[in-house]
Formats: C-alpha cells, structure tokens, sequence
C-alpha cells in the first residue's frame, strides 16, 4: 500500500504526458477491469472493487501496451494482458497486506483484524485465479505459460527475502537476485508479452525483456532507497519498513562493505537492535558514507541499460515513452 | 491441517483397495509433484517440500484419473491435470493456514509467527502460479480456463463462507451454495477434465461434473458433521473449529429452523457466546433434535445423486471406484 502510493505520488505528475500514445487501450484495459472485477455476492463484490481502488499507476498495463505499441501494433489481446497483468500486481500488494503479528497487535482493538487478515488471502486469491482465467482467454497457451512461469519466479523472489531478513551478510549479487525476481521478473513479461503479441521477433522479445527487466531493477533500487530517505527525513519518528524488518536494501549493503571490521560491528548492532533510537543512527551512518550514492549510480546504471534497448526499438511515439520511464524510475528521489 | 488429517484417517483404509485401478497414474503424478516443487534457494526448497507433505488422500488427482479412465483411457495429459489439481488443493490449505489472530496469540512464544504467516500467503501463491504454470504447458488453454474458472469460484465461496460467520440466521439454501463453491466445484472441475481429456461426449462431461459436485457436497456435509462430533464426544473441552469461529452447519441451521420462537433465542445466544462452556450446551440441544440426522440424509441424498451419475457410465474397475467413493464419503462419521 505504501509502496503503491508512493509510486502514484512519484509517477502522477508524469501520468498524462507520459501515457498519451496509449491512452485508448488503457482506457479499455480499465474498463475491462472494471467489468471482470465483479460478483453476485455483495460482500464479494465490495472486497474485488476494493481491491481494485488499491492500484495506482497501472505501470504494468502501460508496459505491456507501449511495448506492444514499440514492437508493432496493440491489439485486444494487449488489452486483456494488460489487464491481466496489472490483476497480478494488484494480487501481489493484496497478499503483502496480510497483517503481521505486529499489525495484529496495533490494530487489535480497532478492527477485526482476523477477519481481515484471512479475507486478504482470499481476494488475493481470487485475484491470482481471475487473472489466469483472463489469459486462458487467449487463443493459446503462450501467455498463461510465459505468467505462470513470471508469477512464480516473483513468489520465490519474495519468499527469498523474508528469508533475508536479519541476515547481515547479504551480498550485493543475492540483493540483485532478490529483486531480480521479486520486481524485474514480472516487468520483463509485461515488456516481453506485448511484444510477443505484436508479433515481433525472437531478438525484439528479448530485448523488451531485458528492458522491462532493467528497468525494473534500477526502480526496485531507488524504491528501498526512499524507504531509506524517509526514515532520514523524519530523524527516527517513523522508522522505515524495511530497516524495521532488518531488511538490507543497497544503501546498507554498501556502507557495511566499506566499513572497517569494527564499524561493522558496530553498525550490525544497530541493525538488530529493537530500540527506534538506536535504529535511526543509520542515517547518520548512512550520512557519513557513500551509500546512497552508489545505490544511486548502481539505479542509473541499470536504467541505462533499459534505456539502451529501448533506444534500439524502431522510432516512434511508444519507443520515446519507454525511454521517458527509463529515467523516471531513477529521478524520483532526487 | 485438521481436515486433511481427518480426511486421511477416514481413507487411509481404503486407499490401496479404491485407488488400486489407477495405481500406475498415481504413482506418475505423485513423481510430478515431486519433481515440481522444488527451487534452487534451500530456503524456498524446504518449505515447497513441505507444503508437498500436507496434502493426504490424493483424492482431486484420484478423481481426474478415475473419471478420465471410466470416460475412456488415461493420458499423459491426465497425470499432469492430476499433479496440477492436487497443487491447487495443496494451495488452498496452505492458505488455511494463515495463522488467525487467535493462534497468533496462542503460539507467540513458541514460534516466529509473523514469519510464518507471511511464508504461508507466499508458499501458497506458488503453488497456485505453479499449478498454472504446468496447466498450460498442456497443447490448449481449455484446462487453463476451466481451472481458472473453477479455482476463482473456490475463493469467492470462501469469502462468502468468511462472510457467513457469526450469521445465525444463514438458510440452508445458502449453505448449500457455499459449499458447492468452496467444495464441491473443483471436485466437479477435477471429474470433468478427466472425461474431456480421454475424449467423452459433452453429455458425459457434463455427468462427470453433476457426479464431482454432487460427491462433493456430499463429502462437505458430512466433513461439517465431523467438526460437531468431535466437540459432543469431548464434552466441551475442545469446542468444534466451526463453533469457535460461529460458523453454521447443517446440523445447526436444521436445529434452528426445528425450534420454537423462543428456543431459537436461546440457542443464538449460546452460539454467539464466547464461554466454551455455553458454547458446549449447543451439544446438548443438537442430540435432543434431529439436526445430525437431517444433515446424514441430506448427505446421502447428494451421494446417491453422485452415485447414480456414477453407474450410468459404461461398466469398469474405475467406475465402480467412483461408485465406492460416493458410499465413503457418507459413512465416515456412522
């Protein structure tokens, strides 16, 4: 939820100029969501319209249409993909909701949070299991073979990371992987499926894929890095997610790679610790040292590398756009 | 957890004898879930391997390949729908699992329960993408739809079943409509992908689904009496999981429906209750009435509508199986 709206905070400014050449289909891509989006149920009905209020930016429909768009021409079933796939984001944010006992513990007195917490994994569910129905609507079985395979490779990526947690001794290659797979694994498909449904070549495919893939890397980077700044920002009030999680985005990596032995030690400390206080002398640890910096430069670096795929694609309107997202996704902490 | 071990127990006898037509595809799809759930992360790995170990009877896999070899004769296609329906149950129980408020609170010493509760949503939804995902490496999206289909109604009668609780005024009606979804629909999903698979006539398709759904109806009602034996034979000292969570089955919407303005006060507010021990009285008026005994007639009722699809497909070893088990489902509890 958080990342969501920070996304749309980030991207909203840029939403309309960035979207225009595919405005039509995105359009339709949100009615058709709408549409599915629907029970006989009325308690069913108002869990999957919420759910559906939960997205933001529908930046995976836009890559599944631009590239589309990029490689040839949209057609409806880009449409439906793209619905398809922003189903399965919107999934994903849903199941990242399911309250954790600490929630539990907060909100106790205020709602019920059991029910909340096992309605969760069932819109999720319904969301997941929507979404395939949704592509086998296709003709073939390309693209509920080419997102099952996506969508697992993302729950993987995940269950990684929590696995990560607490582990100090992350190395930069097993943060890259995480990512890799948790956020770039999904922008691939989308870049991947809209090309493929263009019918471009095998080579155009891959490069949208290591495009979408990039990109998604360089923006799952500057995303820990805001979680990071916010904590910054408020001097230890509000703690950011993922150090409260002992969870080591690069920044961190970084700083605990550059420091001495001891400082290690010290900075290790401070990570395990429970206390806020001690939690928020990271910022000025990460003040001190390049961090920041480098996960910047390591963003851009990825983003880069989106942007030159994109630069390859035939000139047009939607090539142009995908190569606006390549810097936008780096420029947002700035 | 609890329904599977039940379910094991209650057909742990019969196993070798019923399923002895289909050994052979068994032992194939048990070898291709094996080799399926697996990752090349030791973390992801372990728990895969052990959502593999919940699963019990095998009864979805058994019913695609007993209905496909009644239909006609058993295919590659047929192990792997097999292996795919068996995932999907194995998901759904997982999901169960999401620890609720109250075991949280239960098992906070003892376990990293947060932990837990979030590796269960995510093991889950890899199951779930990679049930699709071996869907669709059949030759057509026609499993793909049907699954998707199947499984999206699967959640939306969960939630409404969610929904339900604490609902002491529930029909028997809409009881019936949420176990046909929640229950009944992928046991008529997994019947009638084996006969499409081995080439039956839609009419036979259709009758496989009528029996699927039908058994599993049958199987649910009689699943829910269970959960209300074992609070009457305990007297109290573990309240039945349905009780707790205020959940109405058969036996109960019958009691209700059976009793006098008056007395239906009195046991809403037993049933609404938070003491175990006013909660244990509700055993009390159930052997008064004829609520269990309502509720094993309507579950015959649907067993022998399973059974009669059953015996008018052509003679063999596999329909007499599908015989056998619309008999099983209702003398569990006798």
């Amino acid at each position: 939820m958080k990342q969501a709206t920070r996304e749309q905070d980030a991207l909203a400014r840029h939403w309309k100029r960035l979207y225009a050449p595919i405005a039509d289909e995105l359009a339709a891509s949100e009615s058709l969501l709408r549409s599915e989006l629907t029970s006989d149920d009325p308690f069913v009905d108002g869990l999957v319209k919420h759910a559906y209020r939960l997205g933001g930016k529908r930046l995976r429909p836009a890559l599944v249409l631009l590239a589309g768009k990029a490689a040839g021409k949209t057609s409806r079933e880009h449409v439906v993909l793209a619905t398809v796939l922003e189903m399965i984001h919107t999934a994903t944010l849903v199941h990242d909701d399911v309250l954790d006992e600490a929630s539990l513990r907060r909100h106790r007195e205020t709602i019920n949070a059991r029910s909340d917490n096992e309605a969760s994994v069932l819109v999720g569910d319904f969301l997941f299991t929507h979404s395939f129905y949704l592509a086998s609507s296709l003709d073939t079985t390309y693209a509920c073979r080419r997102i099952g395979h996506s969508t697992n490779i993302v729950c993987a990526g995940e269950l990684r990371q929590i696995n990560s947690r607490g582990n100090f001794e992350l190395t930069e290659a097993e943060y890259l992987s995480i990512i890799d797979a948790k956020t770039a694994e999904l922008c691939a498909c989308c870049c991947r499926l809209g090309g493929h449904y263009a019918g471009a070549s095998e080579a155009v495919e891959e490069s949208l894929d290591r495009y979408g893939r990039n990109l998604g890397i360089a923006f799952q980077i500057a995303d820990d890095m805001l979680d990071l700044v916010g904590d910054e920002a408020s001097m230890g009030k509000s703690l950011g997610t993922d150090l409260e999680k002992q969870k080591l985005t690069l920044p961190l990596i970084r700083l605990l790679s550059e420091s001495s032995p001891d400082e290690r030690v010290e900075i290790r400390e401070l990570l395990a610790s429970k206390s806020r206080a001690d939690r928020s002398q990271i910022a000025l640890w990460l003040e001190r040292g390049d961090g920041m910096e480098y996960a910047r430069q390591t963003a851009r670096r990825y983003a880069d590398l989106a942007r030159v795929e994109a630069e390859a694609l035939p000139a047009g309107e939607a090539r142009d756009v995908l190569v606006s997202l390549s810097e936008l996704v780096v420029s947002r902490q700035d």
